[in-house]
């Protein structure tokens, strides 16, 4: 087997670590938590079909692939929950780590290529990156919706804090916004979030 | 909320039920059986990393769009394994009922697409399909593999059987296939495949 495919395969099987980072986001019907790579492959397929919605023209083929790829650095790191303040504080040092390993298994023009894509979707000041962070907001917020807000409950996440995490879909759809707005004020009112 | 956007939501909560039909492979450390949709999250990286082996020339985000959807009808259907004879028998008719409802919650136009797409790979006519068959076949090889053949040793995978499963895959990628060859030949000489 050549050098170039070993490597590439060396990475994909890597990255299947991913379907063991579980999140603090319930599947549908009150399910079990929902792991990382579920959790992409779910956004991905929204970017598609939601990409209407973009308020900005974007890069479609971009977009999935960044919302496939954006977690991958938690197989190492492990999974920050939103509203965690203090393993927010080491976040960034543990996933820059990660990112080097991890992308290093790749052959070289495609760990530039990836760990690039990956760092725009941290930086968020692209069209591209900003709807992936759309995506990555709207759809646990979906899934918690269908489950009368039981994840925010178990939390017990402030209003102002969600408000504050979603305030960063307006960036990437004013039209995915709005709907998340109707859904926030919703749960308000439910007392699911105080 | 407008009708359209509604019907894309109610779609994409729809299809989170992807997350709970197991298939037949394990994920790498001997882990647990792994769901159709990080198989498909899984394939759509792959498909993208891989893409240049492709034997003909394809457009990566229908090949990558068409691996993320390709089980959704499996969520009414199931998953049938690839060596099941008699589950093969009415695995048609139920995939198509499946197809019909879930698309259906799609608007119209959408409905169409993803509906053409999903054809498009079980017929495997056209280069996507083919590249995107080879992808369906290579990530749960690469799982077994490092898993040291289990997933065929339960099943009593016979070698035939395996090489007719992975003959499509030469359709899509002549590399892949004899990386493929290389993987079965192995096993067959450590007796995990007779």
């Amino acid at each position: 087997m050549d050098e170039r495919i070993r490597k590439q395969l060396d990475f994909s099987l890597e990255i299947d670590k991913e379907k063991n980072i579980f999140r603090q986001t319930s599947l549908s019907g009150k399910g079990r938590k929902e792991n990382d790579a579920e959790h992409a492959w779910h956004m991905a397929i929204m970017a598609y079909l939601l990409r209407e919605y973009s308020n900005e023209e974007i890069d479609i083929t971009k977009t999935m692939l960044m919302c496939l790829i954006h977690d991958i650095v938690e197989i190492d790191a492990g999974d920050t929950y939103a509203y965690d303040e203090e393993g927010k504080k080491t976040q960034k040092e543990r996933e820059d780590a990660a990112k080097e390993r991890i992308f290093s298994l790749l052959p070289g023009d495609q760990k530039q290529e990836l760990t690039e894509l990956f760092d725009e979707f941290e930086e968020g000041k692209t069209a591209e990156s900003r709807f992936a962070h759309a995506m990555d907001n709207i759809q646990p917020l979906m899934l918690n919706d269908s489950n009368d807000g039981m994840d925010w409950r178990e939390h017990n996440a402030s209003a102002k804090a969600v408000y504050g995490r979603h305030a960063m879909t307006k960036l990437g759809s004013e039209k995915i916004y709005e709907i998340t707005d109707q859904i926030l004020k919703k749960h308000i009112e439910r007392g699911n979030l105080t």
